[in-house]
Order: C-alpha cells, then sequence, then structure tokens
C-alpha cells in the first residue's frame, strides 16, 4: 500500500485560504472527497478546504483542469463519487495534485477560483458514495476481548481469531452520514432470567468508534485482490459508529451473527480522506505477540507490515441535553491511537475478496471497534461501563451506563506525524432521539 | 397479505400463445417478470408466456395500455425491474390484468401483440433488480435443526429459534441470475484435529434450496411495517440458491455468522412470479407444535396465519459430467413442500423493519434452506450426507458427499392446488467449475 509522497505533502505549502492554514482537519495537505450541496443547488462532488467547499462541478467546467485531474472532477459533478471511485488510483491522485497547485499560495489562479468555493455552514452535506455493499470487520482486538469476555466469559477471544480476519455483511441501506438523528429502535429484549422475550425500545444504546474504508477501483467476481495490491482498491476512510442495541445483540446473535442490533443506522463522516492524503502518516504494523501464529501468505507482505497501520488519534465525546443546557464542554469518552488493529486494512481487502467475492467502487468496510487496552482507550460504552455495572459520570452528576435520549455522541480522528501538518476527517457525530410509538 | 382472486387467475382462461397451454411453469395464469435482452437490443423488461418473453418496452410504446398499466410497463422498460417494484402493487396487478386480457384467446389483439413477443430461447435473462442489499433468513426448522445437529451437536435449535425470525445480511454484489457458473472458491480451511488452518478451493460445496422474496414498494427509516401490511411490500418470489462451503463456514462463522462461506455466489431463478400470481396457491400456515410459544403480538396476524404459507413444491437435481456424457437423466435429490417454514414471509418482512430498518425496492430476502422432515425432502447436500458421511449414489455409480467439478444442480418450484392450473418459476440452476490457482 505505498504510495508516493509528493509536494501536495509538504509541510511548507500554504493556501490563499486563509482559514486552511491551522485548520484541524482541512488544511491544504489534506483535500478530502465528499458531496455537498447548497441553496437550490443539486448535490455535487466537493473537496475541503479550510471553512470552505471547493465546487467540483464548477472546477471541471472552468477550464482549468485538463487530463486525467479533468476526468477525476467530471466523475464528481453528480450526486455520488462512485463513478470517481471507480477510476481508481491515478485520477484521483492527478485531481488531488492539480487541487492543491490551484489553492497553495503564490498561485495565479485565486481569482478563477474563489468563486468556485462555498462557506461550509451553508452547505448540506451528503452520503459521498451509493454504498453498495457494507461489510464489518472485527480487527480490534482489545474490542474483541472485552466484548468476548462479556458475551462468552469462558471463551473471549474465539480460536479463530489470530487466523482470520473476521468480519460480517451489515446493511448498506441504514449508513447515513454524520448528524443523521439516532431514532432509538425497538427490538425483542429478553433479560437472562426472563422467560420469554418482549418487544420494547432498547436500554442498551451504544456506539462503536471505527474507521470506514471506502473501496475504489472494483475487483471481478472470481478475482483474488493479492495482498500486494491491496492499496490500489482503497480510495480512502472516514469515521463510521456502528450504532448498536445491546439487549437486542444479546438475544439476537446466535447463530448467524448481529442482524437488527445494528442495521437501524451506521453513520459516517462525510469526508473520504484520501489514501493520498494519508500516506504520509503511515506506520509500521505492531508486531504480533510473542507466541501468535504468523498470517497466512495471502494476509502477508512485508511492505503492508512496515507501511499498514495509520498514525491516526480518535476520540469520543459525549454531551447529554443536560450538559448543553447548562453550557457545559462535552465530555472526552476515550482518546487513543488506530494502531490497535490485530489486521491492517490491505489484510481485511485480501481476505474479503479471496474467495472471489467482487468489491465495488462505493462498497464500504468497517474496522470494528478501535479500543486500546486501557479503559481510557475503549471505543464503546459497552466496554466503558463493563457491560452497563460501572456506568460514566457525566461533569452534571448524569451517569451513563448506555445512551440516553437527547445524547449527543462526536467522534473525531486526526492523522498526526511529527514535522508533517496534521489533518483530520471532520466530524461524526449523533444525536439520540426518543423510540417511535411501537 | 390477502389479494384478490380475480379473472386471471381463472382455469379456464386460455391464450392464443400455443405454448402456454399446459407449459409446466409460464401458462396465462402466471405471467412472471424478468429482464431479457436478445440480438443487440439492450437489456429490458418482460414477461413470460409459455415458450415466448413479451417485450414490456415495446408493450409501453404500443399505445395498448393506459393507465396504470401504461406506467408500469413504462416503469419496466430500462435494464432493471427496481422502477416498477418501487410503484407497488397497484400498477403491478394493472399491468398483470392488462397483459392477461392481450394474450387471452379470443381477444381482438393477438395482430398487435404478437410482434412484441420473442422465442425464449433466443433471449438472456438478467438479474431481474439491482439487490441494493440481500438478506438471508433460516426460517426452515428442519433445517435448522439439522444444521445445528452438525455444528453444536449439544445445542441443535438454540434458545432464541422460535421467538425470533433469525436472520443475518448477505451480499447484494454476487447475486446472478441462474445459468451462472460456480467457480470453486478458496478459503481458510481447519480440520477439527489440524493445528492451523490453510489456504485451499473449498472441499465441500454445497448448495441451499430457498426461496427468494423479491420487495416492492419500501418502507421509510424509523417506520416499522405492520405484519397486517406486510404483504403490500412483497412484490413476488424466486428460487434461491444459497451456495456454501461448508469447510470454510464451520471455521469461519464464529461469533459474527458466515461470511466467506456464502458470499461469492448466490443464484435466484430469473423470473418473479409476482404476489398477485401467486394469491391462489396461499394455504394455512401450519400450527406450531404444542408447547412452542406463541409469536409476539408484532409477529402475529391472522390473515397471515390462515393464508401465510404457499403450495409449492421444490425440487433439486443434480448431474454430474459423466452422467451427462452417458445421456443420463438428472437425479432427484430431494422433493418436498416449502410449508417447512417456521415464520411466514409476513414475519420476515415486519420483524426486519421492527428496529425500523428500512427495506427498499429490489432488496431480496432468502427464506433460508427449506428442509423437510425425512431425508428426500432435505434443502442441502449437508443434511442429505449428514455432514458428508453418507454420500449419495449416482446412476454412474459415482457418489457425493458435497459438489464435485462438473456438476450441474437445478432446482424447480411449482404452485400446485386442486382446480388450478398449476404454475412454477423456470430453474435455477449453476454448473460447478473447478477452482483458479490461488
Amino acid at each position: 500500500m505505498t504510495v508516493a509522497i509528493d509536494e501536495t505533502h509538504d509541510p511548507a505549502r500554504t493556501s490563499w485560504v486563509a482559514s486552511a492554514q491551522g485548520h484541524p482537519d482541512f488544511p491544504i495537505q489534506n483535500l478530502p472527497l465528499g458531496v455537498f450541496s447548497n441553496g437550490n443547488g443539486a448535490p455535487r462532488g466537493g473537496i475541503a478546504i479550510g471553512d470552505f467547499i471547493l465546487d467540483l462541478a464548477a472546477l471541471a467546467r472552468s477550464g482549468l483542469l485538463d487530463g486525467a485531474a479533468l476526468q477525476a472532477a467530471e466523475a464528481a459533478s453528480g450526486d455520488t463519487l462512485n463513478p470517481l471511485l471507480a477510476l481508481g488510483t491515478a485520477p484521483r491522485r492527478a485531481l488531488r495534485r492539480s487541487v492543491s497547485a490551484l489553492l497553495a499560495r503564490d498561485r495565479p489562479h485565486r481569482d478563477a477560483v474563489a468563486p468556485m468555493l462555498h462557506p461550509a455552514h451553508t452547505c448540506a452535506l451528503h452520503l459521498p458514495a451509493r454504498v453498495g455493499d457494507y461489510t464489518d470487520f472485527y480487527v480490534g482486538i482489545h474490542h474483541a476481548t472485552n466484548v468476548g469476555l462479556l458475551f462468552r466469559p469462558d471463551n473471549p477471544l474465539l480460536p479463530n481469531y489470530k487466523h482470520v480476519p473476521i468480519g460480517y455483511h451489515g446493511r448498506a441501506s441504514s449508513v447515513r452520514v454524520s448528524g443523521t438523528p439516532v431514532l432509538r429502535p425497538h427490538g425483542q429484549l429478553k433479560a437472562p432470567d426472563a422467560v420469554a422475550p418482549t418487544l420494547a425500545a432498547t436500554r442498551r444504546l451504544d456506539y462503536e468508534l471505527e474507521l470506514g474504508v471506502w473501496i475504489g477501483t472494483g475487483n471481478l467476481p472470481g478475482s483474488a485482490i493479492p495482498i500486494e495490491e491491496a492499496g490500489e482498491y482503497v480510495a480512502g476512510l472516514s469515521l463510521l459508529n456502528d450504532w448498536s442495541a445491546r439487549d437486542v445483540q444479546a438475544w439476537e446473535y446466535q447463530p448467524l451473527g448481529p442482524f437488527l442490533a445494528k442495521n437501524f443506522l451506521t453513520t459516517v463522516s462525510p469526508w473520504i480522506v484520501t489514501a493520498e492524503a494519508l500516506a504520509p502518516f503511515r506506520i509500521a504494523q505492531p508486531p504480533r505477540p510473542e507466541g501468535d501464529p504468523a498470517p497466512l501468505p495471502y494476509l502477508l507482505d512485508a511492505g503492508d507490515q512496515a507501511q499498514g497501520a495509520l498514525a491516526i488519534t480518535l476520540e469520543v465525546t459525549i454531551s447529554s441535553e443536560r450538559m448543553r443546557a447548562e453550557g457545559r464542554a462535552p465530555l472526552r469518552l476515550s482518546r487513543g491511537p488506530a494502531s490497535n488493529m490485530y489486521w491492517t486494512i490491505a489484510q481485511m481487502v485480501a481476505h474479503h475478496s479471496v474467495n472471489g467475492c467482487d468489491l465495488n467502487p462505493g462498497d464500504l468496510l468497517g474496522t470494528g471497534t478501535i479500543s486500546g487496552p486501557t479503559r481510557d482507550t475503549f471505543g464503546s460504552l459497552l466496554e466503558l461501563s463493563r457491560g452497563g455495572v460501572e456506568p460514566v459520570t457525566l461533569p452534571t452528576g448524569e451517569t451513563r451506563a448506555f445512551l440516553e435520549d437527547g445524547d449527543l455522541l462526536s467522534m473525531s480522528g486526526r492523522m498526526e506525524t511529527e514535522g508533517l501538518v496534521s489533518i483530520g476527517f471532520g466530524p461524526c457525530t449523533g444525536t439520540v432521539e426518543p423510540a417511535r410509538k411501537s
């Protein structure tokens, strides 16, 4: 998954868009891809730069681009980025280089480009791509262990975990963009000591902190993706919140896996931070603990081991209705590195396709919950509250074993490496709304 | 799920299309919907009648339709039926009534309609709809018990089975139409006594006999579909073969369910036999065995209990390469009624949406394998060979514990009720091809 570092990553490069300098997420080194609309305009592709969004449909018509960059901008002019994702790496990279040059300070294009910038606060953001299939993995080994302890105390980490990048199919239709309200779902609940289940609104609504992987070029049915080439199939990343109803999950998940506990909503941050933008933040995959089995050859690549992890710091905050009414700041629930993944993204891609399953442009892979080894890095309330028995205390004195109506949950992620300008995803948020009458 | 019986079901109605009379699948009482192409023409909607396909795009342009029937034919003129499915019941029913009248003997439209008929053997059939999401249920209680005994001898039917219509998300991208070759997939295999898994072509390739349910109108996110209204959301049925790699499945499926063991291919028969065509074949849901819990209220509807099952006879045949070379007829592996479903289709739809999950036009629900109580009605080789230890003997003397390269597997299903003309799905077939080199 090697991507060349070029002048678009230069820490010295600044933009004539003043708000890009020092922007927590969108300096000129990022240039993430999304879909936006404003006023009466149709949804279309855009690139975030500081507090603005560059209109790619307008840029495609401007005459400022040519070649592969023009092809990419034209493919990004519609209401989903699937056509752009389908083009693969080279046109996407060409667009990045052209846009970086057009936005760089001391370039002659400011007057031509400025009218194509829209203040982000005047725009609505949409799902960046139509998700054909959504797959959720389970690569956060601390999460798998923590949750395994709660669901199967005798058998937390199953024998296949260190051989198979475990994953399962999720619901594509309920993947939505950051800010979508989280309607508390109904489901069958059964307390361990109850004779029979009841239908009720979930009492154990939870979040799961994940990264979302957007597939670019797809593979043909029957053709496995070699791990050495997996990087060519990954367009970029978002944050992903795999909202979960833990009581529904506990009752329904055997033998075929989670279903209604998860498929009511999955939220992603609106911007695809591209593989190109992420390139300088690649780090070595942490070595496996001594005694762990080596991955099978189809999952093992020296380049991937050397560069398969990412220097991302993930953070989750919560803000109750009362906290907001009292003007209090959100409470940080966790903060930690994204390096606690037992399997790399390339391993996920290679495994997913080893049986010939076709991945397609706009498919979304979730990593599974990313928890660290210590409580302050746990990526779900299930883990933070140890199955609900040790609630978190909020600054108001309220407590949270699981999410309550009115809670605003927010995830963020920043790519940080010494000597480089850090970049981020933008927020991934949701506010819990009361269940509808059943 | 009550649908009116009308003149389109009249056993006395015959067609001026001679091959429709006595046709095993497509007499004038059926009129199933599909997508076909011929010559250089683009794929477009069609209706099967005897040995012919009626071109719905041509019919829409002909001036022979008006009102809701015309609206439906126009929606069926493209390369997927999703726009037609989205229209819901009334336009689909209007199209059926109009087409039935146009094709009926002694009607004056023969000269106008005949040019819109294409011999089926000159046409290619395509997937009838773009599948947004594919969900597979597990409602065949004999299958669940049989497989449970093999995977979990101590615990074959889990405590939730009789309360929850168990289902999970499958892969939408690998749903393909009948006739698609079945490329033997690779995967991680681990014999129970092996220290570690290996990557190899599956040695336990299997089929699963299922019905596929095509969703018509969808529901809005957050809005559960009441069981009394579930029938309005079901456009019709196909046959479905959930190809499975049993050795991959056994190793990977815990804790999140089947993944690569299933997602390399799912085959459906090409025609959607509509809810309207199925109406006369509705029968009472078999009563639950004494002592079984009553379904929760959201899963219980008197009308559904009275009419929620279908008088369908399902059959599976196998033909090895050698059998075909020797000119032998296919061997029947199983034959039985589709009434061995513990949950009805309406219960599947109501359960799937009870948490607010949105179903959309063209979504596909599999029932799960439909096995009867006796060996001659088992719907998979896993069950027929009791986990591989009692192989089936073919007429050539060959044996089959699981599928071998060159095997042609074929499913059929016929709706039969005394006094009515029987109708069918058309074939659901696949031939196993050797694994590619890994």
